[in-house]
């Protein structure tokens, strides 16, 4: 139902809507209010409400009581305010009607612009501006606007005319006879006649002249932008949005202004601040007697805003107090368009300025130090990808986009930002023998495993041909921060021969290309990188966020090199040492886990398990030392055994005259492991309980490690972790078993060890039972990356094929996002915040934590504060991001302190260096 | 705590035990009590309470106050009654001492035998048997069982003097060099010798002699009995099968009785009806003068019961008594062991008789009939096992044990019961050419895949090397009802050879072997076999049932002849027709899919779709016409499209020359399929969501073979179901795509044509977010096949290396049962019961089964019906296992059925014979 007032005026220095009136007025509407209301010289005009639209289609398409009368009476406010008339033949008044509702809908509704204008009011306009083509030009869209939004009209009969009176009329005049004509060839005369053809269009299609009544084309033009919000378009995309609850669009009627009426006229568009450095400097450009399309198409060169100051001292002076108000304002950097008429400044809009992530940070914490804002403002302003953005090399930024253009060979999936260059080679082995001889590689595969991890980590870059965001390709180079491109589907690769072929063009191995990691670009030559380094501005954000948040943020790391610069990056804790990798580290480690596996009796078995230990050890006493007391939660045994055996005949062969049997022998077991759904099959905890002498021999390395270290005065936080669990039993089973190995080395070696065991909650069975295994487990580590493969029945490796399709909102639209990036809520998380409840019940101490990638999700992290988890995990490259992330969760939904202080008792003393 | 009382009484027709104490005085004596208070001659004794076993562990192995006077008495008591004396020379009172706890431990506790015998007392039992060499050989065992149980001599100690007098006396005597000699081959002047050379055992290892006094003996067993509650194996035994509670074991000290006193004396069996036939009449054998032993030994050929009655009609006549007192009070066939004594009956033991199937139908049939018992005690006395029993093929059961042994080939996993003959072949295609011929074939195969199905189907039986009870050749067999052996370890096979090998035999193409899919014994010969006609009390029975039963049963039939035979076996309904294994049926339907699979572009996927129209529509119109109106739940496409894909050569060069195209193009097709998960692949409705043109086809099967039936009359209730479902959205977009064909045919063929539209809930993100899925769909049925896979992450096709572990307590022990075989209610179940939960809150009348493995086991069912599902789905010859199972869950457990009836208002309206 509307409400008495439907019209609100805006001009002159006051308007009657304010700022916070967006469902009332749109947010078009609410802006303008806003401008007025803080002093801007913001053009006049009027707002109709989103209640008129509401009303209209609640009443057959008809407007409340007296609310024309409301329009014309601001009309006449408006016309007095400007002195000016619409459709004066003079100096007409023109307007824009545009449409607007409390959400942003782009290219959704209708707008019309230079409404008022009529075969008199455009001679008008002609001299005003002393440009009588483009009062033409006007007029001519004008009509095209009004007829086709208002009347209906086909918009492709009016196209018609324009390329009939191009090919009748400006070809010749021009002498083309085949070449493109373009809009701006068309001159006065031209543009006279179409006018005349376009108007005959419209009385065709309608029946009636184009009308010469301003109030009528107004009427018009008002009905239209109202009636857009009910086309097929609209509410589509308001249904996909999952845009409920609005009332409708507001329209708002507002003065034209013209910056080409001679040389005190002039358009341009300018930043508070420098976006690129952040520098508090005034930075902008402008063009004299021109509209803003000109600034556009960039024919003229452009002054800057030093160069108005000289020309215009007066007008330069009104800008720079906007910039100042407009900061004081909005306590952002803003980007500003404005128009010079006659000498007289108007701002036509204004909002948040884009900027580059170094700029971001240092505005951020600029207005902090100016007092403009606040610390918790300054982090809510940042993002994920200006984090991103300050890490990762990238394609120097000096190339030409044509030069860049030139070279473009292919586009993926951009799975890891940042760019890479390097020689093209087509195999694990090739790229660490290349990287041996001091090459830089870019490992180029159909798509990786985790045999290829060696090369993987040689390699500068990865490129796969199939895969998604979330394929082993991606998530390895993620951890490692690693440009990588995934799903390039239009890569053919020959292993064989060596070569990849896209767009008619093939590369061979040792070729040199380059990969935007950001972009998902291939380019087939190597461009030159740069490598930012982070601002002083970003450690004193990253400051203030540590300070703001709550939650813990712990990395993935299984290398100490992991581990230092995780820490460098933040790390609180390694939140998920994954101990498989380190078994593909080098040959003779994966010739001994190869061993254990092919192994057919107990002895061999225990021989090849013993050859494993030195290595474990080594590595955790090394991890222990990097992280120097800070918690290190380490996953037994992960993977399904045939991911650690060789494929390939040559490496089969080279194995079976390793342990001295038939290469048969060799075959036959590596056929049995071989399984349908390895993802449900021998793997995680399982594994410990058909092989325990495997838990034993990495429970052993994790505990001497450790004991090693406190000899040495180094302290050490180790946490035990079971994967794949799914009853309390299991847990039981495994931590018995753990306790014994445990205990007796810390005994016999007489020093002081404290470590916890617990488990992965990463199956549903598992959050479901969390009760009963909270009575077993000490801390937990929700694994989600599983957790979303069989809560969704979905393997991530295999779901490129079809998520996309049920992410995306032109097919089925199904999900909100890829449930693998960003937690899926609804369901895993219901799963998660299940098993957080029942653990907490039985163990109100309980830690828990998540690892997987969406520890590194900024949503995903906000739901992990309001859960009232302990600690996020992600890749050491996240962690910044989850900082960050976790501070602004902190912000938007304070904790109660003292109780999530409570749930801390079972933690391991903080470090003072890991509260930092 | 002990109570005051420690000892109970029993004998001469009254005890002072009752028959219900079974905690106080263990099974044994609470059953000896009984036995004696319903006037049956039992041999008298006492009971010692299970409280003094538990007041001796708790006070440091000491006995409660008072208690040895009260042994004693009650000793003399038994003494009295009887009118012998413990250890006297003349006719000795001998006893046995036994444990009893309130659950059965089988084998766990000591048993000491003919207590009371001594250096005089040996004398007495000779003469009164008049058989000295069995008084002898009791006493041998009285001093082997004493030492070796209530001494802790080593019992090996006394068995190598046997072995000693053995090969010292007896071999020589008989002159046997080499050959065995048996004990019952030592005469009794070596007995002599041996009774001599234990007692100097006994003295060397307890330094004393060998008690003569027996007050001293029987304490002395009384202790070990007690005492062997607390032994390792025991305390183990508890542990694993989840024996809490129990305070301990009783100790039953009892009159022995002996049948061998001489012509007035014998020993027997019976049943009280005939175990084979069922029919009401005595039944059993006895020998005269004879110990229990010689019975069992099978020595002498034993009497009838007819026999005994004309030799001593008296003993006969008091035997009948018991046999009526017995069923009368037990209501139950009873297995009955009696001895006669000197002309006097004694019962020693009475218990439920083991029957083969038909008997447990005609017992518990006849016995309501004879109002013995009510309708639903004979019920819940069946188990599915006897339902099992009565339907599958069994070998010729006239063939000996011997020709049985002499043909074991090898031994697997019995997954389908039934015996099944046939000639070996080694691939479907053999299976099916062979069949065709008119050959009985078996097949053998590693395992199985889809791709077999047609040679499963034509194949006899079916044997694999590998997987379990729920492995694809399990599945597929059972829902056949077809004989099935899977997991055979012990095979060899080599199918390019064609022979398997197995125990150094190896058997070749074309030759017979029989299965025993009930014990998986496979043999090398083609043997006789049987099939069982159901009596006709089965049906009475199973008609009781569905007279008690509130659950439904439907069945999973993909064919016109299943959906019959179901019906015929009691279905009410199709839960679950799975329409992809029509497409597996005739090789022009293979290549009907397998073009729609490999097809480039949308023209020729449409017509390889069009193509399967036809095939698609006659079946379905064959399955309604066979269920006439009983609803049919119809699955559209589920596997993942590789399962259809040939993946043999020379079949994809006919793939190749069928569709005109490069071998190679049909490789890469296919090979594009591969998943590394093909379980958590593009299967169920993604594939609808992908390839929306494959569920048009098949709702326009469904829909038109739906209105030719209603042409023709005959009434159709088809469910449309969306399988592997995650979301509501996605359910809706498919249930609108559905309803726009089906209404459109609907309404061109002008025929009233009503359908639901549901959902497989087996995705645990359905189940959690069921409320929202049931805005959307009419029904659910719980797939709790894959629902387990996922909840567990547990491939069922991989699960054979290690869940054996899992489920075994001997090893890990952490899983109850197999949980594709028995739902596991504590995880799986807690989904479904969320599901149900949820799904009702949106819609109070949501239809609800669950189809799968789980709806033809009757833990599960007896689950469901707690869980108030509105109908079970199996394969059709579990439906009489499932209408069993939900009637003895309806008689423990009845549903308010005015509730239960209100939540049927969804379903569609029941047939007078679906009710049936």
């Amino acid at each position: 139902m509307a409400t008495n007032k439907n019209v609100y005026f805006f001009g002159g220095g006051k308007a009657e809507g304010k700022g916070h009136m967006k469902e009332l007025l749109g947010g078009k509407g609410a802006g303008l209010a806003e401008m007025t209301n803080i002093g801007l010289p913001v053009p006049a005009g009027f707002t109709i409400t989103t209640e008129v639209c509401d009303y209209y289609f609640k009443h057959n398409t008809r407007y409340p009581a007296g609310f024309s009368k409301e329009v014309i009476k601001n009309l006449k406010k408006l016309e007095r305010l400007v002195g000016k008339k619409l459709g004066d033949a003079k100096d007409p008044l023109l307007v824009s009607v545009r449409s607007g509702a409390a959400q942003s809908m782009p290219g959704m509704m209708e707008t019309i612009l230079n409404l008022g204008l009529n075969d008199k009011s455009i001679e008008g306009l002609a001299e005003k501006t002393n440009n009588r083509r483009f009062a033409l030009d006007a007029y001519r869209r004008c009509i095209l606007m009004y007829g086709s939004t208002a009347m209906n009209v086909e918009r492709e009969k009016f196209d018609d005319e324009l390329e009939g009176v191009k090919n009748e009329f400006t070809r010749k005049r021009l002498k083309r006879k085949n070449g493109l004509i373009l809009d701006t060839d068309v001159n006065e005369s031209e543009l006279d006649i179409l006018i005349e053809r376009q108007k005959a269009v419209y009385k065709a299609e309608t029946g009636e002249d184009f009308p010469q009544d301003p109030i009528k084309q107004l009427w018009g033009a008002i009905d239209a932008v109202i009636g857009s919000w009910m086309v097929d378009k609209a509410v589509t995309y308001r249904r996909l949005e999952n845009m409920t609850g609005l009332k409708g669009t507001g329209v708002n009627i507002v003065q034209m202004v013209f910056g080409n009426k001679g040389e005190d006229s002039g358009t341009g568009v300018c930043f508070t601040r420098d976006p690129n450095s952040g520098k508090n400097i005034f930075y902008g450009d402008l063009l004299m007697n021109a509209q803003g399309e000109d600034v556009v198409a960039g024919i003229r060169t452009p002054l800057h805003l030093d160069d108005l100051r000289k020309i215009m001292p007066a007008a330069y002076k009104q800008l720079n107090a906007v910039r100042l108000k407009l900061e004081a304002h909005y306590k952002d950097m803003q980007d500003i368009e404005f128009t010079i008429e006659e000498g007289k400044l108007y701002i036509l809009q204004t909002r948040t300025g884009k900027r580059s992530p170094a700029a971001t940070f240092k505005i951020a914490v600029d207005m902090v130090r100016e007092k403009l804002t606040k610390e918790h403002e300054a982090i809510a302003r940042i993002t994920a990808k200006d984090i991103e953005g300050l890490f990762y090399p990238v394609i120097d930024p000096s190339i030409s986009l044509s030069d860049l253009k030139k070279h473009l060979f292919a586009n993926g999936i951009e799975a890891v930002p940042g760019a890479a260059v390097g020689k093209i080679v087509f195999n694990a082995k090739d790229a660490e023998d290349w990287c041996d001889q001091g090459e830089d590689v870019i490992l180029v595969r159909q798509e990786t495993s985790p045999e290829d991890v060696g090369g993987m980590h040689a390699a500068k870059g990865i490129l796969t041909a199939t895969g998604g965001k979330t394929s082993h390709a991606a998530v390895v180079a993620r951890g490692w921060g690693k440009s990588c491109i995934v799903g390039c589907s239009e890569l053919q690769i020959d292993s064989n021969e060596k070569t990849m072929t896209a767009r008619g063009i093939t590369l061979r191995e040792g070729d040199f290309i380059t990969l935007n990691g950001s972009t998902g670009d291939v380019f087939s030559t190597g461009l030159d990188l740069t490598k930012p380094e982070p601002p002083a501005a970003y450690k004193s954000l990253m400051r203030w966020a540590d300070k703001a948040r709550t939650l813990k943020v712990r990395t993935n790391a299984d290398t100490p090199y992991d581990a230092t610069r995780a820490i460098a990056l933040g790390a609180e804790g390694i939140g998920l040492c994954r101990t498989e990798h380190m078994f593909f580290d080098t040959q003779e480690r994966r010739l001994a886990i190869q061993k254990m596996i092919v192994a057919e009796d107990a002895e061999t078995r225990q021989s090849a398990i013993d050859e494993l230990l030195p290595y474990q050890k080594k590595d955790f006493e090394g991890i222990f030392t990097a992280m120097a007391g800070k918690p290190v939660t380490i996953r037994l045994l992960d993977p399904p055994l045939h991911e650690f055996v060789p494929h390939r005949d040559a490496e089969q062969k080279r194995l079976a005259n390793e342990l001295d049997i038939p290469l048969k022998q060799v075959k036959q077991s590596i056929e049995k492991l071989r399984e349908t759904n390895p993802m449900l099959g021998l793997r995680g905890a399982r594994l410990s309980v058909s092989y325990p002498e495997i838990l034993d021999m990495q429970v052993r390395a994790i505990i001497e490690a450790a004991c090693d270290c406190r000899k040495k005065k180094i302290r050490v936080m180790p946490e035990i972790m079971f994967p794949l669990v799914i009853d309390a039993k299991e847990v039981a089973l495994l931590a018995a078993r753990t306790r014994k190995v445990a205990d007796e080395i810390i005994k016999r070696r007489k020093v002081t060890v404290k470590y916890l065991i617990g488990t992965m909650i990463e199956v549903p069975r598992a959050a479901l039972l969390a009760d009963e295994i909270a009575g077993v487990a000490e801390f937990f580590s929700f694994g989600t990356n599983d957790l979303t493969q069989f809560t969704f029945a979905l393997s991530r490796d295999d779901a490129g094929r079809f998520l996309p399709d049920y992410v995306d909102d032109k097919k089925a639209g199904i999900l909100k996002a890829d449930p693998f990036q960003s937690l899926d809520q609804d369901g895993v998380g219901m799963l998660v915040k299940m098993g957080l409840k029942k653990g907490r019940e039985t163990r109100p101490n309980l830690k828990v934590g998540i690892c997987g990638e969406h520890g590194g999700d900024p949503d995903s992290v906000e739901f992990c504060h309001l859960l009232g988890l302990d600690y996020v995990s992600c890749s050491p490259f996240r962690v910044p991001i989850a900082r960050l992330a976790a501070a602004q969760a902190a912000i938007k939904y304070p904790r109660k302190s003292k109780k999530a202080a409570g749930k801390k008792a079972c933690a391991p003393k903080k470090s003072k260096k890991a509260s930092k």
